[in-house]
């Protein structure tokens, strides 16, 4: 790299801790300049904002008249003017002002319903196929070659209109980024209203989306320290697992022992669309401390495990397309191509949901506990509430009451252990007579959270369904192997091993 | 280029000048082979020949059987050898053997008929959806999401299943490769057969191939005298326009004042899926000699006109997906951004279809007017046939027959004409009389068939067609630009600059 890309990168903000300021799209950075924009507006007087707000309508007047054109017009030669003045319009419109040109998009440009019903119809009127297996080949292919005709027909007019705004996109210079910003801004609004049209809409260009980005189109590349700052800077940026958090760090993950590898598509130069981090090993790490901060590392020709620590994604507009999967496969066949010394790929991988799913459950089962008590009490009966459950074995109760009063309180070793995992700045941790008690009972529940906790048959943790998904296995569960707030957080320091054959 | 490259190179066989060699597919080529071998194996005797077809037979079930795995299996990690298995045995079958596949996968694997009435019977079932400036959005959006949601489920009912097979492939080492291929020998089926099942494949495939190489995820890349000889062998093999003769020709097409273009893709790596050929020049060329051969060439800097003078396609798989269009965009782009002093894009185009057009115009005017006049004698009527046009202008008629009997004999001047076009080894072009009596209609009715002859609202010309529909405009028509056995015969040597503005 020469000493104008370093002292590029040097400038660039190292990725803050904060997790909600991490997940803020391109789009929502931007909404918050523009709030600012507009109480400074606001304080400036009335006539100043009903100006504005003029201008604003007649904006997105000639935006949305840019739309209609990039959709219906048939001239080669304007319609990339078309196109540039269209996505420069959209960047410029406020947030409001894109929901509004959105469900104008989502609603107005969807589907030509008479023809599909014209075309239901006939299809409706066609005499039924005959059993293929009764009839010659020349009668078979007569009787279905209306059946061909009318499917592909309707298959068209189920299209919706704005595909041609999506296929137009994506072959126009920067189309395919301007799309990704697109949904993302979709995506953005449909977590605060769940808008149908909105939602069709967002689906339709997933899947478009999906089709461009196929992993045959993608390009693997080595990220290395040799590589521009400005793909660094982008590698510092999105790193979501375990935050880049200086300089050294960075250089260490892409030294001796460490790979890292993107996805590059080509209309998307000098961004990896997602990417991934590899540490050269000995053994399947444990903790992802050794991962981050082993030094010196191992000689890579001793090397037989390639650990995979962390798996980003760039673009939030691209959430739901499983790069992912085709990424790690290729990077198997890469190193191992590379270095045949290496038999084992593994993952460490963070357990996301763990907590969440733990602690609501215990406070759920304290909640019914107590009220089936009151229940019992108040009628009589001995009998409980079908939906309590004791998660804890009776020698985990047992061990759990006998933690002194003087640390914590509860009715039962639910109550306790909850009590314990919400203390302040972690203090369990601290202690080792907290931590042996808790080890067991944490140990199992989690292992229980990932193989048998489902939603719609898939695994509940969002990490464990993409590698199990991927076709690897769970392979172990490691205590204390994530020690960051972020790891305590999310799943009591717990860490997965995941093994791709 | 090393030694190596070089040697390989020169040891390539040159274009052939046969043009049925040329259109041969990799599908065809092998074809030829096995007829061969079916032969050799006849002559060995008819028990030889049972055991083979025995052997045919099983192979095929195993295909058969290994494609349906390939797309009805679920696991991830088995799915990349049967994928394999199938593609590699695919290319194990015979020519009878792969067209059974196909039909099978046409017919079996299509749609669940059954699944589509149930969806369209539901959607028919719906309340038809009030419009939508009556209501208001909410309301709006509760009475539209059973439409997304049907409209949804329809649309992923109507696709057959035989896409599974297609998207993994797509995913797939070397996969989008071997789809090109298959669709090329559909193609080469449906030349001989029309099979609406068949069609049906074709139609989708195309449509899936076109989603996939899409140009934002194409490559430009500049082909030059240092690319490796494999990929300069196929510009050799696949130049269609300008058969390339030998290496000096090859070397000049690379050279100084020259540039070669091609699209690449990530998943086919060194093998331009099309390639167009650049001349820089003073002027629009009206001959294609002083493109081939100028000699020594301008220096770059005096260039004002960038001059197209050839553009193919490498893969019979790919045909009727416009590629040529972005790639040429993006050629002026280039061009335009390295060489400012450069100010016309223009091409040097053929008119494939014009002696044909023009011969069958000729034959059957000559053969109306025959039967006319016979009507006319035996009806004693003047009534001319609404078919029959001259197409030549009274001038023309009489210049044509005024050429000496012991020339060309014929009727009237279209069959004079007809004559003198077919006449052995394109003799007209050899004398300078003829040259001058032919070149006005000629000239003439090339401009005509270019500009009004339609089909289905196209330009009848393939090549006009393409040009015209990428928003180019016709500049010229060039007489005697290509004195080629090919262009002599394909447009009586007329070429045509079409111009990018």
């Amino acid at each position: 790299m020469n000493k104008k890309a370093l002292a590029i990168l040097m400038r660039a903000r190292m990725r803050p801790t904060n997790p909600t300021v991490q997940s803020l799209s391109p789009f929502a950075k931007e909404m918050n300049q523009m709030q600012q924009n507009s109480q400074e507006s606001q304080s400036a007087g009335h006539v100043v904002q009903r100006a504005s707000e003029e201008g604003n309508s007649r904006e997105f007047e000639l935006v949305r008249a840019s739309m209609h054109s990039a959709i219906s017009m048939n001239k080669t030669e304007v319609l990339d003017t078309v196109l540039t003045s269209f996505s420069e319009g959209y960047f410029s419109l406020s947030r409001e002002n894109r929901r509004k040109l959105l469900l104008v998009l989502a609603r107005e440009y969807d589907l030509n319903r008479a023809q599909v019903c014209e075309l239901i119809k006939q299809y409706l009127g066609l005499p039924p196929p005959r059993d293929k297996a009764q009839v010659s080949s020349s009668e078979e292919e007569c009787s279905f070659s209306s059946f061909y005709r009318i499917e592909r027909n309707l298959r068209n007019a189920l299209k919706p209109v704005y595909e041609v705004l999506f296929d137009r996109l994506n072959t126009h210079p920067g189309g395919l980024r301007f799309l990704s910003i697109l949904r993302a801004d979709i995506l953005s609004i449909l977590t605060e209203e769940n808008i149908a049209s909105l939602r069709a809409l967002d689906s339709y260009l997933k899947e478009k989306l999906s089709t461009w980005l196929s992993p045959a189109a993608l390009e693997l590349h080595q990220i290395t320290w040799d590589d521009p700052a400005s793909v660094l800077e982008k590698i510092v940026a999105y790193e979501a697992v375990h935050p880049i958090s200086n300089l050294l760090d960075l250089k260490r993950r892409l030294g001796v022992g460490r790979r890292c590898f993107g996805y590059l598509h080509p209309a998307i130069p000098g961004e990896p669309l997602i990417f991934i981090e590899v540490a050269l090993l000995k053994n399947v790490a444990q903790t992802i401390q050794e991962v981050l901060w082993d030094s010196p590392p191992i000689p890579e020709s001793e090397a037989t495990c390639a650990l995979f620590y962390s798996i980003s994604s760039t673009q939030p507009g691209l959430s739901g397309i499983n790069l992912g999967k085709f990424l790690i496969k290729r990077v198997i066949t890469l190193v191992k191509r590379d270095m045949p010394h290496i038999s084992t790929f593994a993952t460490l991988s963070p357990i996301p949901g763990f907590m969440q799913w733990l602690l609501t459950k215990l406070a759920s089962q304290t909640v019914l506990a107590e009220s089936d008590m009151s229940q019992q009490q108040a009628e009589g009966s001995s009998s409980t509430s079908t939906f309590w459950e004791n998660i804890l074995k009776p020698e985990e109760e047992k061990t759990l009451m006998s933690i002194s009063k003087d640390i914590v309180t509860g009715k039962n070793g639910m109550e306790v252990m909850f009590n314990l995992l919400t203390s302040k700045d972690h203090k369990w941790t601290k202690s080792p007579e907290l931590l042996s008690v808790l080890k067991p009972p944490l140990m199992r529940l989690c292992t229980r959270y990932l193989l048998q906790e489902k939603k719609r048959g898939k695994a509940l943790d969002s990490v464990a369904n993409f590698h199990l998904q991927n076709g690897a296995m769970m392979e172990r569960i490691n205590w204390m192997a994530d020690q960051s707030e972020k790891g305590l957080s999310q799943s009591g320091g717990i860490m997965v091993n995941y093994v791709y054959r």
